[in-house]
């Protein structure tokens, strides 16, 4: 981690509009992640005149640390420099699972080190370090609101990353990367019924063909205009991977897939 | 288009405060509202510090057209002079149909033009440009992360309206407007199962009976408190139309009503 | 209500940034919320540029006056000194059902006057008042964007309480307290079916065991982590009050417990 690296970590922007956002399984007829953003307006003072807190999502399935690791990324591929991600899917709370920042694409992930980082991770890479701050007293249940959201409202005020951290070796890391020779898996199915796999764009040459078990699905499609309303077809999608869709349909329920799912792209 | 209402499109308001909703059915379990306002963010750079980011809904049925119509209506009546609304429901992404940037009620709205934008201009007429701006690259099958939404922060961080954008002829109309004549229809259910028409308020005189199929409810009453608990009533809403409702139940399961079912007040 | 406290009341804070909340039981799915948010812009003018909107909750069953005063309670455990509350789950619309404005923690809570500010009541304590200022013309069924939301926004700009409302003898409260000797009940089923009672951490003595009907649910535990997955366990949760989870899964499912359902503590 080179000096300036982690001089880059330090927040707030040059714009002076601090950016936080929060991506977790808390569902929202809780008042869970109100309690989270109040602990960041409360380490903030008046810089939280110029801060957006911004909802990724919080309809991850509970516990499910790869989906959460999925829309993480999105976030992190989505956001400029100098965002501040929290990612709370945590069934180790209160054991001694360690936190974690980590700096990726030049924006500060705060998270549990239960390998929700991984796609963030896989696809740009990082630097991972430990958390060390702590509060004066905290729940044994809700480290999001305790710890991560304060930490995420003293960076985006200004404090130093390394501050409230030390060096790690390297966070946890799921069995969960981008396929090789074409031989991928299912890895998220949206609200639509899209199907992502974990297949890039670049690996993907011009004309090739999908399948999904014994099924074959299009040559790449540009869009889903392309097929007959109901019909599957496979196209790169917005997160620059292999998708299967059915347009003005839901292609998980028309093709019964799920995530783990062989797919091959040949 | 008059030049003084061209001139009325500029943003920012004279309050420096910048209002951005956002309407859609990407549903809130995956990053793609998050994408859309980092995309926002990412155009406006200082002058985000004073954005207002406002979701309307993203729980419209998926490509559910209507019902985003009777959504965005809703926060153009509500919202000041100069708000932007981004409202995306859009099965035909990736296909030749033209984005659009209305202006109604001295707000603005960038959508597909696929019907989209129909209650509001009924309501409240407007002008309808066709968006020309493009970014120097684009996915086919996310134009509201892509498109819609850096036009958004554009605009509000200052661009002129008529740097990007095209006059239209006018935009695709759906077959959705006010009842004439007290025959009207069901337009949209209400998540408490309240049962919203398109008749308006001004064409319903005092005392007015409401017909639904062969059931008679209510001569219009003033508040759900005017029923008995578990009674129907109708009354008129606060969208200024007739609604039928349950006084503390469900309107929609008791009188068994969808939208489409026909109307009438006499 | 002595003056100083009344003093205490005026918004805005010293650090400029005003904070308002969200709880209602409106669901999603409809504009009624930003319906509300722009009723709250709408009286702020300039002030709008340093506002933080924070949505606690929407997804409190309809009607449900007992779950909206949890999820309040919640919020106003979490935020900071004068921070306004809006909470509306308001059957008695358009009766004759007053409306309040409650002083508690530093904090103000706009509300119908039907018992959902109890359970803020029974822990903090707090002065209430009645609302007394009125629009030029509201609906007979959305008090929430046409009183509440606009009164918020009065605040958030400046306006005195006092200005706004009159003094009341009490608010109308539930039959919802905290449990005395070690004799309570359930309040709460949360999104991951952890079980919230009414029995406070302090009414708890170390090594305590808890009941639910003649099933014995551990001693205290410190947290999740201490039950193997799938175990129950009881223990004191992010709010103060016993709570009984099952490790990695749902308590009241696994239980099969209902807000109302006994517990004892001994």
């Amino acid at each position: 981690m080179p000096k300036r690296s982690r001089a880059d970590l330090s927040i707030p922007s040059t714009t002076g509009v601090k950016v936080i956002t929060f991506t977790t399984d808390f569902g929202v007829s809780d008042a869970y992640v109100a309690q989270m953003k109040a602990a960041v307006l409360a380490r903030m003072g008046r810089s939280a005149a110029k801060l957006q807190l911004i909802d990724v999502t919080h309809d991850i399935a509970p516990q499910d640390v790869i989906g959460g690791s999925i829309a993480l990324e999105r976030a992190v591929a989505a956001f400029a420099p100098r965002t501040i991600h929290v990612a709370v899917v945590d069934p180790g709370v209160g054991t001694d699972r360690r936190l974690l920042l980590v700096q990726s694409r030049g924006q500060i992930v705060l998270c549990p080190d239960n390998g929700i980082v991984t796609w963030t991770w896989r696809r740009y890479g990082g630097e991972a370090r430990e958390l060390t701050w702590l509060p004066t007293s905290s729940s044994h249940t809700f480290h999001g609101r305790d710890i991560l959201a304060p930490v995420a409202g003293l960076l985006a005020a200004g404090r130093s990353p390394l501050k409230l951290s030390r060096t790690l070796s390297g966070p946890l890391l799921l069995d969960l990367g981008l396929a090789v020779g074409g031989e991928g898996q299912v890895i998220h199915i949206d609200h639509y019924g899209n199907v992502m796999t974990n297949v890039a764009a670049e690996d993907t040459p011009a004309g090739a063909t999908v399948w999904v078990g014994r099924r074959r699905v299009g040559p790449i499609s540009r869009t889903y205009g392309d097929a007959a309303v109901g019909g599957a077809l496979a196209l790169i999608g917005s997160a620059g991977l292999v998708e299967i869709a059915v347009r003005n349909g839901s292609a998980a329920r028309a093709l019964r897939l799920r995530v783990g799912d062989p797919v091959r792209v040949e």
